[in-house]
């Protein structure tokens, strides 16, 4: 069997027919070439008959792109086919996918059918688009919970009509990933001339059990994966690119790979997620905050010694820069020492020992020790240097420009200043600039607040680039733009003297 | 073999020590507290020598608790047993979880020692332990990437000392779900006595394998699963608590269960979500806010028809009202029939297929259709009714009040207000409902903003609990004050009339 994975790509149609995820065709555009220099094999790029944005996007994108293949989605319906290779026609390579539920619920319940009418269906459905597109992909919705042997006798029909894919979705997210991998198996055993097309993986994340059962599917013989960008999708999401493609170089025992320039990942599932208003949590797999972020004694002690330790992954290779360790009460001696060794501070175990008793008392205290503290408890004084915010007062509001007035505290002076801005925060930020005078860009900017209502503490997590560092910075305030002017003079205090 | 599985949580111990995510003594106890309400049979409280406030923890947790048993980590180190066990001194049940490093890269980088001496630190551990409390854990850390043969040695030699519980962690979120498996059938069948402990998981999610991985230990006779809520943890996190409970409770033919009472799960994931400053995406399985939310049109109609057909799990069983249905560009025939009927309005085929086609236009240019926007287009003029912001003014900052001062337009006429608040945000949102006079309740509030700046157009997502229902409102605005209050005013104009 081969070793090549295919990466079909559904971010512009599954990932975003999500409530608030919509874009228009510009952005769509920019999407789809950025998945073209991710390496992706297939872009599915909307569903041509659901609206007339879907049918423009889908033709639109087929202009503006060259390498992946550009696939359209339908029901097995005569009009839905028609209209998607309409949509495609000036694609370079093309692909109709088409489909009709195999489940009993769904035979039963959607379509108000039965088991030999649903592969009259599906058979006249691949033969019609065969008659558009060489390249037919047929899907068995909800396969997940279709018994096998009658999956297996619908994928042999669709596979004689002329089927190029079969894709198996487990459409509720339900299936085990050994369940998952059987049915995939049972597939390759079962129907002549599987062999000649190529079996898909289309799961869901209801259960949290994507990757694995796309995995698993793998493992069984598939050989396509469809898959969106930070695992984004109805409910809980599809299974995740970046995930399943970063299993496999883990594993270079499975013998499979995928064409993915993994370097890209970072700055794709930002554009993504910027885009389409959809925030990564900070504890994702691969591409959240946290990542490739340790904080516990244990861990940094490990990770200092030998970065195969706690790491399977090198951060650089999905386009990080390297793995950050963040001081906090749980951090070990190893990682004292070795930020102090940084800050060009050598000790004798003794004076690192006192230095380390007091550490953990401020970090018992703070939530995260920054470097400045930890010269400080080093005994060289740079207290003095911190930034303190004195006073802020904005204006702000709809139809008047926003403008802030502030006043920060360096090594005990005050400094003032006043700036207008792209809305408060900006205004604030502005305003702070004007007296940091540093090339300085905040990359990443979320606030949390949850459950207590509009007067409840606004948590805002910043990340801020400097000299192609970056610095993160946190702050909690009932006031979300003092929290988000804290939460940046927070990340400048971290900035190396 | 029983077919009762155990819950470890170990959000107050794995998931506390992630950068941000500190919490005080009281806030720890607001979390046991909801865990035991949730029903875990254990509460892994803390890392005792690890600092000063970890001890106090674990103390103040041990008197707080009285049914989960209390467990305290240590290192198999003398000094680390002794104070753990002081630690745990008040608690009802009580439990020490000791353990070492088995894999080579762990007992070569990080102890530069061998695998003999390993095991006999690790017995010693064990039996000091016993010294102090019956029941004793033991972790062999990066078992995952320990050879089987070498990690049952170690496993045969703990269980002779007198470990009650067996924990076999995949520290680095490696395995694949079938290794993980095999590695614990392999410890089950190859360890004397291992049928009178228990094997506990404890899986990372840097693959995105976690749940995956527990649940399949599970299957190879793992029957304690060591979770946190919301998944969160080192790096990419620890298996989520919610996902394990729900497969076993969606795949009863596994025939295993847990002890927790799931209609607490919303809650308790929002709780530690706000106290740890850990946001949930809305793509999260059984948690996220789009969890149980359908928009596509063949999803919409086939829920319609039969809730099963995309939903495999009730979302009451979660604690959550009803699934949510969103009228976007991607919903169908019957989704539009459902929200009109909802809504008191029955059509004919015919005029419904006008409404449709119109309705098809207006969501290709807005991302949501609004219950008023269905009632225009089927000729029931509402519009009047709807909100508008015609100004907003807001001025807050450091030491001193932040006030609002805003105009809507409701049915063409203007109405004027202002409040104070407790920050900008919460002004705004006062002086609203001085003028729209109902029973509101701001639930979830995310302000998202990636890659570009301050100047960054910011997205709010709001969740506005009314009548007992939940509306959502979103909005854009490079002025996040602004956008919050035109969410707010995006979810009253979702109420009922």
């Amino acid at each position: 069997m081969s070793d090549r994975l295919f990466i079909f790509d559904t971010t512009l149609r599954d990932g975003e027919q999500v409530p608030g995820c919509q874009l228009n065709t510009v952005e769509k555009i920019e999407v789809a070439k950025a998945l073209e220099g991710l390496g992706v094999d297939v872009i599915e790029a909307g569903f041509p008959v659901s609206s007339p944005g879907d049918f423009k996007s889908v033709e639109e994108i087929s202009k503006a792109v060259t390498w992946p293949t550009i696939c359209a989605l339908t029901r097995a319906v005569e009009n839905d086919i028609r209209v998607a290779a309409d949509a495609l026609k000036y694609a370079k390579r093309k692909r109709i996918h088409t489909g009709i539920g195999t489940s009993d619920m769904h035979i039963k319940y959607k379509f108000n059918s039965n088991r030999e009418e649903i592969i009259e269906r599906a058979v006249a459905a691949v033969k019609y688009a065969k008659s558009f597109v060489e390249d037919v992909q047929f899907y068995a919705e909800d396969a997940g919970r279709t018994d096998n042997e009658y999956l297996a006798r619908v994928i042999q029909a669709v596979v004689k009509a002329g089927a190029t894919v079969v894709n198996i979705p487990d459409t509720t997210g339900y299936c085990l990933p050994w369940e998952f991998r059987d049915k995939i198996a049972y597939l390759m055993e079962h129907v002549d001339g599987i062999h000649n097309v190529v079996i898909a993986t289309h799961c869901h994340n209801d259960l949290g059990m994507a990757t694995a059962n796309t995995i698993s599917g793998i493992m069984g013989g598939a050989r396509q994966a469809e898959v969106t960008i930070n695992g984004i999708g109805e409910r809980a999401g599809n299974t995740s690119l970046e995930e399943v493609v970063m299993t496999l170089r883990s594993h270079r025992e499975l013998g499979i790979d995928s064409n993915i320039n993994a370097t890209k990942i970072t700055h794709i599932s930002r554009l993504v997620s910027s885009l389409m208003n959809m925030p990564v949590q900070p504890n994702k797999a691969i591409v959240g905050r946290n990542a490739f972020a340790h904080s516990s004694g244990i861990h940094q002690d490990g990770v200092l010694k030998n970065r195969e330790s706690y790491e399977i992954i090198d951060p650089k290779d999905v386009g990080i820069d390297e793995n950050s360790i963040v001081l906090t009460a749980r951090s070990g001696h190893a990682a004292l020492k070795h930020r102090l060794s940084v800050l060009g501070i050598e000790l004798e175990k003794e004076a690192l020992d006192k230095v380390y008793e007091n550490f953990l008392k401020l970090a018992d205290r703070k939530k995260e020790v920054t470097d400045d503290d930890v010269l400080m408890l080093a005994g060289e004084h740079r207290e003095n240097h911190r930034i303190k915010l004195d006073y802020l007062q904005v204006s702000s509001g709809v139809g008047i420009k926003s403008v802030a007035s502030i006043c920060l505290l360096i090594a005990g002076e005050r400094f003032e200043a006043c700036a207008s801005g792209n809305g408060p925060v900006d205004a604030a930020i502005n305003a702070i600039k004007v007296i940091i005078r540093r090339q300085m860009l905040v990359k990443e900017f979320l606030i949390q607040a949850i459950n207590k209502g509009s007067n409840d503490v606004g948590k805002v997590h910043m990340t801020v680039e400097y000299d192609g560092q970056h610095y993160y910075g946190f702050s909690a305030n009932t006031d979300i733009i003092a929290a988000s002017a804290e939460a940046f003079i927070d990340a400048i205090n971290k900035f190396p003297a």
